[in-house]
């Protein structure tokens, strides 16, 4: 947390009683200005990457602070959007997520679709993770990707954009280079462009505001979002890259946009020149005989024994 | 600190009682056991760089506990050496540190030569600092390298050997990463061989060793170092680096060790294809007109009214 605002702090913007800081811009607003400041760098985000206003979103929403905010700031600058959700059977948690989403969107009166993890793949996560050794992180992370992919050209859309922020981003991004990870430094990028029409443009619009922004942000937006973490994230390396970050930032603010904004300028996504082929379980597009939904899949089949 | 060894631990190599615990390599060992693992990881390191016991050696050496701790694991590897120490001026500080060259040295009848960098360059460190707003530990770090490098090749020898560790060289490789420095990248290695004749090969022998245990070396070897960190290093850029490593190498074991050898098997170094020219004030060889040194000298010479 930032340190508190003097009480006769001015915003930078409009000179009225600034009442949020921004150490690392050197800024301090006032909520109408912070608001102005986060609506602005959502639209500089879908600009500079060719996202107008004509182009139907699908918002990958989770009922987090951050999937809730994007889905917010998109329709105040008047794009058009559908929420999707996946309910992905983590007991209370994800009970709770939905409900989160359900209320946002009633408030909004928003449209979004409903699908359950186990409805779509056969398993919920809680069986995952009985029936896998695997990090669960990384299951579940694999399987959002694909589904999400999936269900976005099944819902008739082009594009999907999630809410990952500048703290997701700038730690992956170190998590990657400090492990080496070409293959994923290759798509560290905002904007991963369609390969063919079987996959979607993916687009992370908040990539330019950090955690704390986006939680600003919807306290001042009225957004009651889910504030409990997964409960199965414990100790979870991306947490843990984040929290090297958060420690780097605070002696060196800044830090956490210049790895990022450097990283980006220097190195533009290349997407893999690998050909696709279809799935021959499935048919979805995948790089090798079988996708790696059916081989997770085919992987929990076999451990079934374990239960 | 890693957590104590269980009482009855026994050592990876011999079976005998362990004493010491190297959680980052799954081994335990005892005092002599540890002493022939530190004593290979510089014989390996030498051997990968081609430093046979035929080329004799200046080591620079400040008082701390890595530079003593490498003059002596190669006196035990029977190579020739001479100590080299640059008395920097900081008060007590630098009398304390040249005790403990000097006592060092006697002890184990060493030769060594003295240098204070007030005679060498004209200034000591606390005059700089008065003297400069430019950051202390840069300027600190300038001089030294030049001034090192000039007095090896004065000094009679080919090979400088400097006592950086592991995480030394893993938070520099973090922090030139963090800000994309791609000229630091470049010379981002244990093993800088020498451009031309007036320049040594520069080398560091400990790059594969953590700063704990070179600790439990000298405390095994009874090198009594300066403990005391520099007055003028807190807060200094590097030692954050190396603190955020130090938090993902406690809940990650192996990642220090995972990026900096990763980097390196990835990155070989490469030594700058510039011309050098003399110095047109020194004669020393640089890349510009005037030499890093003479430029910093002049700098301080402009600054002497702030006395």
């Amino acid at each position: 947390m930032p340190p508190p605002l003097p009480p006769d702090a001015k915003c930078t913007r409009c000179r009225s009683q600034a009442t949020i800081r921004l150490p690392n811009h050197h800024m301090n607003f006032c909520p109408d200005c912070f608001t102005h400041f986060f609506q602005t760098a959502v639209h500089r985000a879908m600009k500079k990457y060719g996202i107008s206003r004509a182009t139907p979103l699908l918002v990958a929403v989770s009922g987090g602070k951050d999937s809730l905010a994007l889905w917010n700031v998109l329709n105040q600058l008047g794009h058009v959007t559908r929420g999707l959700h996946i309910s992905l059977g983590i007991d209370d948690f994800s009970e709770a997520s939905t409900a989160a989403v359900d209320r946002f969107a009633q408030e909004r009166s928003l449209p979004w679709t409903q699908y359950s993890l186990k409805e779509i793949f056969g398993y919920d996560l809680m069986e995952i993770k009985r029936r896998s050794r695997r990090r669960i992180c990384s299951l579940c992370g694999l399987l959002k990707r694909q589904m999400l992919n999936r269900l976005t050209i099944k819902e008739g859309f082009q594009v999907l954009v999630t809410g990952h922020n500048l703290d997701d981003e700038a730690g992956r991004l170190l998590g990657n280079l400090v492990y080496h990870r070409s293959e994923h430094l290759r798509k560290q990028s905002p904007f991963l462009p369609t390969p063919h029409g079987k996959m979607p443009i993916r687009f992370k619009p908040l990539y330019r505001l950090d955690a704390q922004e986006v939680r600003n942000y919807c306290s001042l937006q009225g957004i009651h979002s889910l504030e409990a973490a997964c409960p199965l994230s414990r100790g979870a390396t991306s947490h843990i890259f984040q929290e090297a970050l958060n420690l780097l930032e605070r002696e060196m603010p800044g830090t956490k946009r210049q790895l990022l904004y450097g990283y980006l300028e220097r190195h533009p996504a290349s997407p893999s020149t690998i050909p696709f082929v279809p799935c021959t379980i499935c048919g979805e597009p995948t790089y090798e005989d079988t996708c790696s939904v059916c081989n997770l899949r085919r992987h929990l089949e076999k451990n079934s024994a374990k239960e």
